[in-house]
């Protein structure tokens, strides 16, 4: 296939939008936060990067890439360093919810039948899924297919590739290789490269203390060590992940598109 | 005054965005919508506008852009064409003030006293005054301005300069002159310079009517004629803009701020 | 055609409604607000008003009066004083519109089919459109006329006649000309008419600030003059309302009524 | 005690109203509904009733009487007749008691410290503890009595006075002895004489079905027979209730106002 | 009718529960509360009361005891002691009422046609209406019944067996004979016998004061004396009122169930 | 140190449990939900379980076995088979997250200071975190615990040892080894051994489908085999989970307890 104009839809004009509602495109949420990335990362990087790996998929299959969502969930010490760091604007949950029912409501009022929520933001899982499930229970002739995980299967290889010092788990990637090297492979203009270093919490356990625990968060907000991070690696994650993406794109919804 | 680097508080890293706030820069969030503007102009023409504009004010005067808000309240047929035509993405009410609420909420918690709500989609009025009322009630200590109208004091010799033909009213400029002469400076990539065509309603009254009245909305969904729009236009207007909000900034937060 | 007895609903029986609804009678809602009206008018000022506008035109025209709504959004200085000066009681945004909504289906239970919306009190813009759209959703049978402004053209010759040392524009209204000469007409054992004096704000600017800037309202909670009001004005300006009225209730609602 | 002009807080200015507060001079709520009170009665009845009674009251004890609630919460058919019937105006549980917490809210900020909510409506039971509670919790300071029940004792002399040929018990009374009498004596015009008649339900138990179960309400609305009301009954139920009311005004705030 | 083994929602597995209600079969929700009961009864006593006499009265008619629901509306200090007393677990109205719509949209969607909410916590009422009225409103297939009072008739000769000396009225049976025979006939194992003691409030008035008036209640939290509780009594309740109970499910149900 | 007596809220009274407060001795509530759990397991089986591990726990360190929860947010097919099997009653997020904040306040207010709050349905991760925080945020004196995942390390050696054919992952895990496991040891009466059987959804995969892709759930329930299950697995999971909380709560609250 023909790599075609990615559409985004912030910047179309609505009869471009309901001509592609009319041919049953699917369109993609990119999902995301404003939220902390440590010393070296804007706090866009959460939904920069689905929107940009959307616009990867956009140009491989048809897609509309939706208007990106830029706040997120509360962000939680052991995912994204917690909400004691400044900058990070989050949520309530209620809200959250809301603003998702909202935006789907009006997606299926435009005429989409095939609608993506695609999230990059890891403490927004369950905040997708329960907007869906009430749009669902009222349109159900929408198809809506919740990814509250956009990482694609890291496989031993693929662990060797990315981690070559061995991996230190998905939880603490927060403003580490994957999220930083995808920004110098997106937006390297948006990196601060001088301020790219190691830094870990002192404690990692796996439940929460109110009031957050400082200990289980760092005072970089960089969970785990930043520095392995390449535009190269960027390259390759973008690949798989939008691999990833694709495949489940035609599968969910290869025979309700009008177009392929 | 030299001419600073603007500040968009999306692109910074958290320990700038918390350096801003400690010296009692004001932030002031582009509030605008997702909503359709005619055939000519993209549907993320209402945040782009008052975001390219307060991006203008923060080289004259410290000011932080915050991050933009893409959603508006509902679309009404005599302001923005009205809920019946796809692609525009609205929210409820109740949605709205709860984003804006959380939004003010964690501007707070980020240590800044200083906030500005700067709208540039009509329908939000009220809706932006009832979060900044009950933050404002939480926290007296914030001084919050409330800006739902970003125009500037419409001169007649402006209004000749703008609308040589005369001047339709400011509540028909949806998608006519002002905002596509805006584009046509700060974004002409985004206009469709071959859909630029004049447009009016049939009905124009100073009541709404549920379900909509279609007459008073227009086929195209521009509610007067863009014609007349030019790139020049939109330089001398985005410079009566941001003199009015510099202006204001200046004469509201002028013995709050650390640095000028 | 000759003038009909009133229908007041809150003074019909049960079986009186029932039939009105039957017959396809409109219900026009007085909705207005309990707020300070300076020191010579009472803070019913608002629901009074269209309440005597509406029985004045369902002598004329085939109308239910319906309950008024004696509460309203949050006065703000510019239009109503502010929320600083006690004895206004404001309703939350979400109250508000909970409460319109919760009356519209219960009119629509009734069996009435069309229905008007008549806001006197400025700040509750908004807040009856929403309720108004969401009833709208559900009920896609109804007619709804949200007329959040109940004033008519003020042509040159009519602003001459009420304000012949010069208009204020209507914004500063609060508590001045025409309200006063309304009550003067409608309820004078109501109007302190040794406290009418003139007042003004010390600023008139078009943003708001929070915590409220005291020298956008002022002292007496008159925005300006009502030394100019009377009685006759008061007459004058109540034809003109009720004119307008009738006339949009016969062009809206003209094919919908089985009498008229 | 001689007796004093009453202050009704809608007919007040703000200043009359501050000054009350600043007296520490209680408010008394009238809360009431828009209700079908058979085909004799008017649906203000709810709120016209504890509106008149109050009125007496603040004749003879330093009393302001607070803006009147027009709305109740839903009918059910074994006390006010039951939602199916058209006319009456309820409101959800939910938008109940945020309407009661703003009231109070808006009271408190006006300065008032004692606070009666004095109710005629039954099904209103809990859903004015509730608001009432919540502000409470907020304001420790205010003194807030909740008055559910507006009924005096009933002794067996009253009993026999009121309903010499036995009587039908409280939970029935709706549109019927009471009520009537209470609006011969102080609303006489608004009687249609000529449609009182007895009425009974079908079914009388002590639980409730949904979809309401007719059975359990009557075809007219009224529960029991209004035939033995008169206008003197009215008088004398009148002076018992606002005897007993007073009583506890007294009794609850003796030591909380300023003036007696 | 030979007596069938009970069947307890909580303790089946969903193909039985479905089967049950494939079959018609009443589900009935004990509805009770955490709340102090006095120093001699556990918290748990107004959840596990209703869901004893469930039991039994599923003994005798086709019935499924629905899972109990642990939780309250606001204690108050006339029927249950109030807030201010430790231990007790109350839920806010908005709670409440979603907590109770959400297990009947549930019940629903498991095939239950034949609905009963059996209350033994007086502070609920009104609370348990709404969410029935709610979903009956969405589910008019439904049938619902509400019994928000357990109690059987109190007949005089009744009156005399359980208070020979003297009925101190119901209201005032917080922790006194009735709950403590009953829990002394269902679970001796969690009455504190040596606790039993006489306590009444100081003053009793048929209105509410807020912030809580504790004269109103008592130190221990029973209201009036448990000293005449036994289990024998325990028994002769629990028979009138599932006996109570049996009657009104065979009326309401009757012609609804497949099987008898 | 020597076996306690444990601590269940539900059966102490409010003086017990006030003294329990006041020697700030934790209090752990078992969260849960009503799911369908396959063939052999009663809806039950996800607050029993807690409650069960909690009460060991309370042997054997100083805890206060809190009111179990016995609703879960919904099902979802993946990790507990979905919304479409009937039996289960789920909870919308918004009711979730207020249940939890009533619960917690009421703690709050009874004087716990130390509170954990103890999951075992999956899918309610999320909406646990809200409503500590909302309540930490409110209250940052307390220490709340969320334990999201009561699960302990499962080590080669533990995974051999209860999955001596593979580990199947815990995702699947439902209705599977573990919990028919500890249901046979905590409450073998209520298993249905002869349902016991082996199935497997046909699709497993990272995201989620509304409406649900059944493939992703399976018709019995059941995620995995529970054929290798045993009471005797259930008596060492027991240990294992009750250690590893044990040891939990002696290192996050060793300090904040009178005694020990």
């Amino acid at each position: 296939m023909t790599e075609q104009k990615p559409r985004l839809y912030r910047e179309m004009t609505w009869p471009e939008i309901a001509e592609a509602a009319r041919a049953d495109i699917p369109v993609a949420i990119p999902i995301g936060s404003t939220e902390q990335h440590g010393h070296h990362l804007p706090v866009c990087t959460d939904w920069l990067i689905p929107e940009k790996l959307l616009e990867e998929a956009s140009r491989r299959t048809d897609l509309v890439v939706g208007q990106f969502v830029p706040f997120g969930y509360r962000s939680r010490p052991g995912s994204g360093g917690g909400q004691h760091i400044p900058g990070t604007l989050s949520l309530r949950a209620t809200t959250y919810i809301a603003l998702l029912e909202d935006i789907l409501s009006e997606l299926k009022r435009a005429g989409f039948r095939n609608i993506v929520l695609y999230n990059w933001h890891y403490e927004n899982s369950g905040f997708i899924y329960e907007p869906a499930f009430l749009i669902s229970e009222k349109h159900p002739d929408l198809k809506i297919l919740v990814m509250e995980d956009a990482n694609p299967d890291f496989t031993p290889d693929r662990q060797q590739a990315i981690w070559p010092d061995g991996f230190p788990g998905l939880a603490l990637e927060h403003a580490a290789v994957i999220e930083t090297s995808l920004l110098l492979h997106h937006a390297p203009h948006l990196v601060r490269a001088e301020h790219i270093k190691a830094d870990a919490p002192e404690r990692v356990v796996n439940h929460d203390v109110l009031p957050i625990d400082t200990r289980m968060s760092t005072t970089t907000g960089t969970l785990s060590s930043p520095e392995a991070a390449s535009a190269e690696k960027g390259k390759m994650l973008t690949e798989w992940m939008v691999d990833r993406l694709v495949a489940i794109l035609d599968e969910e919804f290869g025979d309700r598109r009008l177009t392929v």
